[in-house]
């Protein structure tokens, strides 16, 4: 017992209390936790040198990208750890807490209920550690941005023509709560709204759905270099396989826009 | 530090103590918590007016059906978080409580060992608010359903001639554990099985498995409707993207059986 | 409320204090928790029976190997709470600590920075009850294993080829990061390091990369037992889907192979 005491000490000891920053395993923001620290060095000089002292100063990705990208994944992944540190990166790299909040919306609809629900407490914690009122956050109906017609009666004819037998529900719902609705809402751009998807399929691995949200997202304004800088960013955070078929699809969606 | 504590006071004030049946976030079966309220009024507004207030009263699927789906989904995908709302509601539906033990092994097998292990402290919780007795529960080794001779001797050929080389553990643990002795209890219909199984592979992204299994559970009784009803009942827990995967599918699945 | 009471106690008595080795459900690295014993008896038996009672024994894959694969699938998946069961069962099984802390490194990369994050306190905690101290761990940066230079220049060669012009940063990021330094990090051999990245592909329905890194693995010495091995083990702890799918690949593969 005095033995398993005395190595608990001496894992303990493995954490240096300020180094570089990072405080022990009881400040929930910090990049690496004094648990990882003590079981993996390897994973925490990653951590530190690879990820947050190499990757994230990369130019092919502004840091308020980073920012969305990482929060989209951890998000859609259901993964809350890291939520503290990430969401005070992002509020620290420009992104607006209104932006967060609609973030949590679009998610609850590309990566199911629970992945927003679940990160809902750790959003509102980092709003009261940063002093963000409540009228900085959208109101549930706001003013939309106007719609495209044209493109929308395209959209709604092609899937409607190609699944309308076959779930008339999800068919109906795609309109009125996706693309009549939630791509509308103002206060996260088209643009960040297709960053905030196109993450949530390479975190989950939805290749299927990635042909035409990369091109959308590409309308959108997203460049070609932003986009393989989200993939490659995405590898640490949804890990290498998806990324890697997140950059076959891209590989195809480039070659076909650029005939 | 007043400043911060002032505005965590004035996001407790976001939540109304007993909004339409909901409680602050300290109720862990209220369909809003007040966390969520907070960060995202419109998420709190989809979920009580589009998903609660409509959605579940949607005719293409029983409000019974939807509690299995919803559970399935949750379970599978290992989100407990909404389980006590969810575990709550179903047992309100009308899905029994040797049903919900046997949604437990039911996924422990098609969605993982762990999620069913998880969701268990929150089935023995909702158990005991609704008073529910142990003996209620199915036994370990009931007597079985009859078998289908005919049509397992035709599965387990079809398996055995493809793969019996290739994995003859998994090819005989399918046999053994899941068609002889899993789709045989009898705590839950074959067709209520196909229902956890399909809502589990939608859950989880599995389209390789969802044909099968579409066309098995219009064999056990599920409906075209109920097919289509399922997925867009599963975009809002699952996600639109896993829901669109699984509408592809099901179109192939419909036009084969029309033929 | 005495009546919940005692259905409470009710549930809790079927819980045996100290049967076959289990405890009660508070301990936590107990096969099977009381919880889950007391909702599903039938899973209970299956937990103790047949996947710990008959599928751990089977010769086609070593204790140590199964330790491997079963921790590999939890880390990859984000499934902590059953961690400290198959923890102990490892260090119990042969496997190094060292090899552990090496898994929680190649996890990040091939399943995503936070499911090796989570991990890191339940590894803690097993390292501290096994008396195992912090030089027992690899080095942040070890001497590294020699490169098959010939081979890495062909793999370098073809990605370069394919994807140069579509993620850079993760094209280059893949020679430098994983195969220049992970996969020569010499604390866990490169057989095993396959057998962690097959069961985390497995684990999270990955079926694009399982091809390239089945054959990777024959190369480093896993045999087509062991694979089919990995693979029906893998059921239990990942779901049925993912195994049927990885069959699916592991046929093909063992076919090119025979050729």
């Amino acid at each position: 017992m005095r033995f398993a005491t005395t190595i608990l000490l001496s894992f303990g000891l493995l954490v240096p209390a300020a180094a570089q920053g990072q405080a022990g395993q009881s400040d929930p923001s910090a990049p690496v936790s004094g648990d990882l620290r003590a079981v993996s060095p390897a994973l925490a000089r990653h951590t530190e040198q690879t990820l947050l002292g190499e990757v994230w100063k990369r130019s092919d990705l502004a840091p308020r990208d980073r920012s969305i990208v990482t929060l989209s994944i951890l998000i859609a992944r259901g993964q809350t750890a890291e939520l503290p540190l990430y969401l005070d990166r992002a509020l620290d790299a420009g992104v607006k807490p209104a932006e967060i909040s609609e973030m949590l919306t679009h998610l609850a609809f590309y990566a199911g209920w629970s992945s927003a629900n679940v990160a809902a407490p750790h959003v509102k914690d980092a709003f009261a550690r940063h002093g963000i009122s409540p009228d900085q956050l959208p109101k549930a109906e706001p003013a939309l941005l106007l719609l495209d017609e044209a493109r929308e009666a395209a959209r709604a004819k092609f899937v409607g023509d190609s699944f309308g037998t076959t779930s008339t529900g999800l068919v109906n719902d795609t309109t009125s709560f996706l693309f009549k609705d939630l791509w509308l809402r103002p206060d996260l751009a088209p643009r960040d709204r297709s960053l905030v998807t196109i993450s949530s399929l390479i975190a989950n691995g939805q290749a299927a759905q990635l042909t035409s949200h990369l091109a959308l997202g590409m309308d959108n304004g997203l460049t070609r270099a932003e986009a393989g800088g989200i993939i490659s960013h995405a590898a640490f955070y949804a890990g290498w396989p998806n990324a890697f078929s997140a950059m076959t699809v891209a590989k195809g969606v480039f070659e076909a826009r650029a005939k």
